[in-house]
């Protein structure tokens, strides 16, 4: 997340971007929690998953995917954020490596995000996320040459 | 799309949501058009594509589809429409039946979409789709067993 001379809406809702991909990484649920709305209209789809609507659903889903995951980073690119008054757009690539048990994946999704103004800054309320479809997706590591 | 007593906000984002899809099921060119705000910014995530950004780009995508799609029809479910002052979130899955070729798919999409109020009225600034991932999400006809 490069900082240009956004304004400080703009820039507010980069840096909860910002906190959202960092509680990703840590696979961190306080701080994945902190950054949504958690209400009843949350909207969370994952890529390839059906869509989550409200809270506890969604704060399931990170839960499951946190202890499934060993690691992972992502490289946003292509952000777009759009600010409309109290309701922000943003918009990009996740560029995403993880390593789970002795695969690891190069993925790349395509990510939509809604966020609303609160009192407490910028919160998630739909994030929507789709495998966007390569050739060359997944690399597996042969299982008979341990990397030392 | 059942009208139940929606406000005049929810109900005209209704009308546009629906006209989308009618204009996606007569694969209608210009009625797709004149659904979408049109410019620079808009944002068009087809389920597994790259993110297509501004009208052109996104344009050209439904004519390329619309050329390769024999029939199609939409049945939208779960559908979810949220107002914040001049714009609207809309969610929902979209059971898809197509037929191209002797290919018949049902499949399922979802959807999440950005509306802003003009004096037009609503127009999308922001579509994207997802495949939800199912077990049996492709059925074929047996090519040696002609349908009549």
């Amino acid at each position: 997340m490069q900082s240009q001379a956004h304004s400080p809406d703009e820039a507010a809702v980069r840096a909860t971007v910002a906190d959202f991909y960092a509680a990703f990484e840590a696979l961190d649920l306080a701080a994945m929690s902190r950054v949504w709305l958690r209400g009843a209209d949350d909207i969370c789809v994952h890529p390839g998953w059906e869509i989550l609507e409200g809270w506890p659903a969604i704060r399931e889903s990170w839960r499951a995917i946190f202890a499934n995951t060993g690691f992972v980073r992502f490289q946003p690119s292509r952000l777009h954020v759009q600010v409309h008054g109290d309701v922000a757009r943003v918009t990009g690539v996740e560029n995403i490596l993880s390593v789970s048990g002795s695969h690891t994946a190069h993925t790349q999704v395509a990510a939509s995000k809604l966020l609303l103004r609160t009192e407490d800054g910028w919160r998630i309320a739909l994030h929507h996320g789709s495998p966007i479809a390569t050739r060359h997706s997944v690399q597996e590591l042969p299982e008979d040459e341990p990397a030392n």
